[in-house]
């Protein structure tokens, strides 16, 4: 169901308002907490997700400027408040993000990449933002550097947070 | 885009939560409302809609277990709050309802249609409850009586309405 949904969001055909967009995204989240992250969670594991609600928050609260605080409201709701103990950002200029970007998919872009740079722009600074408004929760990952060096940082996190969660 | 989205939430193989259903449905309406609903208005013209936000408020909010409160919440923000002038709900009893459907169908029922007699009732109940709650907007028609009946109610109260927002 999620990745049916998200196929119409990404479809560069559909012509859809902010508020359509958000919704489309909110019910594949929706439906992905419903069918594999709560039963996850039930039998005991540990999840983890590429892009969760955040994704939502920058992508059309700040990117689309419904504002991050409507955006997290309905957001919440569809998640019935389902929150990551942790949440990585990693951090890249645009500059450097577009040409990796352009090298990994050979110029193809979908509708969202599609978008404008000052979009681009807009979505990098939210992200920073909602950094610094959950301090808790989100570990900013400088992503200009190596591979390795990116993976022990976010390593050295994860260990440290299953220590304090299961004593490991 | 409404009807793609449409097809998925009326598609009997999917198990979808209460929650994806009705982000799904706003999704649709808020596409609706962009496309469709907010330019007719914006040249003028009189807009009329076989289902809107009650049916949301009612399906999911009563039928689904979800409050109305929590979701008049998504749904006034989906459509930015455009609301109806006037809302007709023609309301007849679960088992005359059943009767008609089948007949009419002859006997082949979608998956909102199937779910079993407990939610219908509640969703006939619901629609009684929003026809209290705003009764200024929510005109309650009869429809146990004849089409002509019920065509002659719907008239005069329209005209009346267009006689005071158009002094026709």
């Amino acid at each position: 169901t999620a990745e049916s949904i998200r196929e119409l969001v990404l479809d560069p055909a559909l012509d859809l308002s902010p508020e359509t967009e958000t919704l489309l995204q909110l019910a594949a989240r929706a439906d992905h907490v419903d069918q594999v992250i709560r039963p996850a969670l039930e039998r005991g594991a540990v999840m983890l997700c590429d892009r969760y609600v955040d994704s939502s928050l920058i992508y059309q609260g700040v990117g689309r400027g419904l504002t991050v605080d409507a955006v997290e409201t309905v957001n919440d709701w569809a998640v019935q408040g389902l929150m990551p103990d942790a949440t990585f950002i990693l951090y890249i200029d645009y500059e450097e993000g577009l040409r990796r970007k352009e090298k990994q998919t050979g110029g193809s872009l979908d509708r969202l990449e599609q978008a404008e740079e000052a979009f681009h722009r807009r979505v990098n600074e939210g992200y920073l933002m909602l950094a610094r408004r959950y301090p808790e929760r989100i570990r900013l990952i400088d992503a200009a550097r190596s591979v390795e060096e990116i993976h022990a940082d976010i390593m050295a996190e994860v260990n440290r947070l299953l220590a304090e969660e299961y004593r490991v």
